[in-house]
């Protein structure tokens, strides 16, 4: 009788975070790809560029000037998917046929003057800086808003369409769909087994060490056992806390050094700058600061779309969208991966 | 007061297929775009080419030769995802740590001998054809398999490694996320409301008409009012059917014609081979084939990922991926955009 062996065998895996599932075929990362190459990313960006919008002192689409900042810099969207003031659409819907009001704010946050470094470059307090405002903005708008998304899409494989290093900032007066899911699933974990399911994770992962990638004494970077995307990761302290804004000074010193050692990591994979989209989700805000949200984690997820090299990414595509997402590694091959690779960036590498 | 109008205020929909919903952002569309352009699809693929494995008569990775086909041809997967006889994984598992078996094949279909036609370029009665199969697959294997995806990536930004026309069928023993959601939301309205969703969405729209695209007398396609991607369709029958093996020979006769219908306007919009991953959705199969699916409606999604232009797709990437999907015009502008596009393919159209 075969035994199971999972970088052989086809299996499924439970998300506990979104309540679905993934299909794990890690024996077909054998097969040859004659698909799409993308363009590997820019590796030589000008550190100031007279033509971006982005750098210091140079003036944006609508006319606005930046200031000549030295450390981050954030300004409304000047294209945003959300507004403050849209009208009510009309009610009186079909149960077909629904719509509802959305409104909300859209940001965009430079982290650092230069359009040529990226958060793995960055010093350690620069990283702070960055850090220290997220949680300010969570801390602002999360008086008025239910749910602030903080993201980066990095690289242009993932929709970026400008390479100085910046994040966006999205809030709503809506709870959206992903932290909807994440919070029903969350909440009953926490009903059932009367402790946090991401911290009841975090402390598995912490003893079984296969998947972690970089650890610290306060924080934790994993593929998670359910990873969808080939070198997905789950970002999360160790300690219970439910918003960035929560995190103590220290907390803050140690997640910008666990960033740099994980986003360096990510950088010598391939030797590119990695791309990805990664967001950060807490405890939703607004109206529901008053309640009990004991069930929630502050974590961030790590979502790149590279597969088997600098140009070959996982397409998400026909089978994933219309039945199951797939993947071809196992998380353990991933995190192996990602843990056999040096600290050091090999961009400031000695040769 | 200003008066809510859905191209210019941003505003919520809700997908009742999916039990979620999308931001609608049409205000979006006036940004410019700096980003990532992708590589137009190839436009000159010749008819038939030695080294494509997909061809007549050619040999395979694993060294098996194509007949000298006609028509469509059907063959196993070289590197499926999927395998009938994977051993079970260890069982006693962690709330957090769940996986299970997953069992099943992974099949290819060529539509036709030739590299350089599509479905909206082959013949209507070779189309016919096609369809004939996809029923026949989903009979056959819905004898053994719980759930059978015929699913299409077309172009290389869909994945899709291989230009000559071929769709795929992935059989499993379990019921992927996508179709239990649909099957739950379709379940639950079923009871609610007496009559199936779908059929009900079918005939509003079909009286509504402005987000149908094109219809005949048994079938209609519309673009959801829901609908995420760009130029997301939504393709169903007016009758109430289960399951694609359910259709009488005169409704594989008008989904012919309608799937050439639809597929020309796509390819008439940007004037390109329009990529997109598509795929069917009916009522479960192996066990569920004696339970009552009454609640089902038979439909195909077309997903395809192009926003702009022949090389400027939609990127769903952070906020989509982190929080909610987001699109950049409405569902009547894409459909109104359709509508206008003539039936007569460019590449056939005389000048
Ligand atoms: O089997 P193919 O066409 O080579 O592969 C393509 O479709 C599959 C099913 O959607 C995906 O898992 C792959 O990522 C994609 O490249
Ligand atoms: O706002 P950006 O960076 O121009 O736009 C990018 O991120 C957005 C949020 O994930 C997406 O909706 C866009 O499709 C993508 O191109």
């Amino acid at each position: 009788e075969v035994r199971f062996d999972p970088k052989e065998h086809q299996h499924l895996r439970y998300n506990p975070l979104r309540d679905t599932w993934v299909l794990v075929s890690a024996h077909r990362m054998k097969r040859p790809w004659a698909g799409q190459v993308e363009k590997p990313p820019e590796e030589h960006t000008p550190r100031y560029d007279p033509r971006n919008p982005l750098c210091p002192g140079n003036t944006r689409a609508n006319g606005e000037v930046n200031s000549d900042y030295d450390s981050t810099f954030l300004f409304e969207n000047d294209f945003p998917a959300l507004q403050p003031d849209a009208p009510d659409p009309d009610s009186d819907q079909h149960p077909l046929f629904q719509c509802k009001a959305a409104r909300g704010v859209c940001k965009v946050m430079c982290f650092h003057p230069w359009s040529d470094v990226t958060l793995s470059l960055m010093k350690k307090q620069e990283v702070v800086k960055v850090i220290d405002k997220w949680a300010e903005l969570v801390e602002e708008l999360g008086t008025t808003y239910l749910w602030v998304q903080i993201f980066e899409n990095k690289g242009a494989m993932m929709g970026c369409s400008n390479p100085h290093p910046h994040c966006q900032v999205w809030a709503s007066n809506f709870l959206p769909n992903e932290p909807a899911l994440s919070d029903r699933c969350q909440r009953a974990y926490y009903q059932k087994h009367g402790e946090p399911l991401l911290l009841q994770y975090a402390k598995q992962e912490a003893e079984k060490k296969e998947r972690v990638v970089v650890e610290t004494s306060d924080w934790l970077a994993v593929v998670p056992y359910w990873a969808t995307w080939p070198y997905q990761t789950l970002l999360l302290p160790r300690r219970h806390v439910l918003r960035i804004s929560d995190l103590t000074t220290e907390e803050r010193e140690g997640l910008a050094d666990i960033m740099k050692r994980l986003l360096t990591k990510y950088d010598n994979l391939f030797e590119i700058s990695f791309p990805y989209s990664m967001g950060w989700h807490g405890a939703p805000t607004g109206p529901h600061l008053n309640k009990d949200n004991s069930h929630w984690q502050l974590h961030a997820h790590y979502y790149p779309p590279l597969l088997r090299s600098a140009t070959v990414k996982k397409f998400m595509v026909g089978y994933e969208m219309l039945a199951q997402e797939q993947r071809d590694l196992t998380p353990e091959q991933a995190a192996e991966n990602l843990q056999n690779l040096p600290e050091e960036h090999y961009k400031t590498r000695e040769n």
